[in-house]
């Protein structure tokens, strides 16, 4: 299973709000069906809480990790992207955050899926 | 004509709404009034019904299958984006869905046809 | 002058609204004063009305001939943007198009012409 | 000093709102601090009042003898790119118009200065 | 420590509104932890408050030498962020300004952090 | 089978030697094995011999509609381009020929093949 | 047909050989068999004799002018090539010459060809 | 260990001679130091003796299933790319071939590797 | 006139021989003719004479002022071209090197002039 | 100075010959006049000897340690080029090698400086 633990934060270093995006360009995971090996992009947009809210945020080389414990994990593009979002979202608890996984195609058919957290922007949604 | 008996879909995996974007960028029909073949771009972005709403989401091999029943089918630009729309609708029932495709040209002159059902937030009609 | 008579339509294959767009890569006129050509891309994006309301779309090859027509014409970029809008809203009546016109350019200076008809939705306008 | 002089207009072709975008590649001024020439582009979007307004459009020639006259100019970015609006302003008294000036840069850094005239619609904010 | 005291500013050229973007494609700063350098990308989009309302903007090279005292500072990608916002809102105050960093990547991962102070219009938060 | 019946030629325009290159981005056939679609591009350089010497040229909608006779033909990457080459060069007898195909990929891998005719000299082997 | 009368030319201002390489894109003739327009890219590479040789170069408005005359010619790709070869050949009688059409295609396929006059160099054969 | 047993390979289909080129976009093995994921891309471009030299061509699935089994190996990239081509030079004893790995970088570095066998014509070293 | 005495030079810092390239994105002159401005880009790319040759290379800042006195200068592309040639020839006496200027074009046709002194191996004629 | 203490190498793992290309994007070294950074990109190119001749390769991460050490260097263009050559021959003394730095600009001049060891093949001098 995609290792929670592996994830820390640290306190948002600011009480005015700001915007954080991460994007891993070397994601891997299995097909839970075939067994073939899925590659992709994962993309972290957010709006931690502010410092005096004790907000948080995800610290790299933790999300490097994380990331990292689904290379050998059989699971759905939709499962991916729901479970970050869901793992990313119980750490931080986030004003608002968004997580786009864009996969390189299987069947000559590639898929982008979005996972939402609390009211984002309408901007923020590409 | 297209086989919609190809489609299968499964249980959405969530009850928070998301975004599923579907591209394929393998398509090809035929022109009914030339007999020469259409060759284009087909991408579906959706919005499914959580999961308990009952809702589901197109499963990816089906919907492969399903647009190579096209392969040879007579038909033109504006109905293949109609066809795949109230096929896919049909099955899935989704909160929103954008059919979107993208034509390689006929005569020096490149189509582009959207198709969509419920209520599409105006930054996924791109 | 650019002839009308070589339009033709078809009635539109839906009652859900759906939006078209065609761009022809290879358009020619010549500008009224110095004799030159004008090299330019036209590219139409509309929302046709409904079979039910009667609506109807330009047929594409008709669309192709009659923007070859334009190829001796002397005629400035506005007026050819305002023709081409003229002359197909009068054809099809849509719910809203726009048609756009993309110059390479003369004397170090590209220029780009928008005409609309209907209320144009914001997104369209690119 | 750059020359108004030099700019012309003609009327409107149309009593149908429209949007006219002209780009210059090739604009040239010199840093009035180092003496040493600085080269950019200079882009124009407006929405000219119409015809029976008695609105008027700048002539594409004119414009570029006129951007060519700040070719020994000593002038900062600002400047240039407020006095075009304002000449032009004067000369087309559009219902709206964006200028933007984009410059290759200095000691790494590049800029691009936006200047206005009317309610400009979000989209043109480019 | 990053040296403000570089920053100069002159008073803003017009009283209408505008906006100024620089980018600077050459930024680079220590990591806190590793020592290992970080290189990156920094661009400040803002408007600046009118003449007649006493405002100013930054000077470019004031800005460059600026930007060149993070060189050997040991520093996250959210504090430079938030510094530049700060240092560069106290200098001009801004009717609105966006800061936004965008960095080469550690670990497989990019990031871009986006800091921003005032009412900063939708379209300029990219 | 794909229909060599097709294939037409005309004489060769001219007796100083020169360069053909055609390239179809349309392509597909299917594999024998999966009976799944195969999506590429056709690209033929020759040397056609000259008119003096009873040279010929294949004619371009010959051409097009012998590639389209491959589409449901279940064939291989490396037989397609041998049929290509050997029936090409069987009507044209050229100085000298290159067939390349380029495949969208199947697996995550992407394929090129290179058939050839005679001396190609080596700038062609692109 | 084509005016080889509009062709000016020039005493090449050096005796060190030197080359020289014009791309029209904006070439556009007529396909002889079925009259619609063709739209394509024209590329000269040479190396004028000398001046102490006579050589000679084309003036680069007769040779917009020239291209221009093809504008409503009947007349095949192959053909267009080798008169623009034998066109300019006899006015420069350069020491070697490349002529490459590059056509935005017909039917799906693209075409490209070169004609040439001397010993050309390899490295210009592209 | 990687898996040559997953290799298989056809006859060559043909008499004269051609060249093969694949590349798979989706390679992943491990760092042996770091333990940390390695992401890159192979590319195999080789000529296979004729089928009357009992010439052979690797298999595409098989060399699919073969590159995935390098999956979780610890090895250097140079590792990697002199393994792929020993192992289908004893496949196949191609008359000459290339084995290229690009890697997406370590510590902001890039790599390229590449490794061959035979007498490797000078226009594929690339 | 373009002014020489701007130029200065260095003794080359190596006794192995080694290329250098330099590239203006920023040059521009006057059209002797029609009085309007040129805009283009100038590349040196040459070998330097060793040090223990007396071999010299051209200083980077004193390039930059000698290519602005062409600013207001009347002249033709290729006497630019011949022009920079022949002045650092003089200055370096390089084994060898190629000038070339691209030109953004003048009634739709870009221009590309090359002059060499030496003997200029053919990878760097490009 | 740069420390060519941080160098290391390891044994070349092959007896067969092949080429290691290495790009480092993120190189920042100060102007040893003005003292302003200058940022490029470093690109090795190599064939180390084999194994049996005592070849060695250099090692990644003290490969990018050696050029962090050129960070606050007050060093030429050249001499960077030349000093990256010269260490890295010394260490590895390879069949042949390529050093190319490519840099951002100053002035509006980009360079690129090729610097060698031994007898290069002509298609890796790019």
């Amino acid at each position: 299973m995609p290792d929670t633990s592996l994830l820390e934060s640290f306190p948002t270093p600011s009480d005015t709000p700001f915007v954080i995006e991460h994007t891993s360009e070397e994601f891997t995971s299995v097909c839970p069906v075939t067994g073939h090996p899925d590659f992709g992009e994962v993309t972290l947009i957010f709006e931690p809480r502010t410092n005096k809210a004790g907000g948080t945020c995800v610290e790299l080389k933790s999300l490097k990790l994380y990331l990292q414990s689904f290379r050998n994990e059989g699971i759905y593009y939709e499962a991916v992207t729901n479970s970050i979002r869901d793992d990313l979202a119980k750490l931080m608890e986030p004003t608002w955050m968004v997580v786009r996984t864009d996969w390189k195609g299987r069947g000559g058919i590639k898929s982008t899926i979005r996972a939402t957290v609390g009211d984002v922007p309408g901007m923020w949604l590409r």
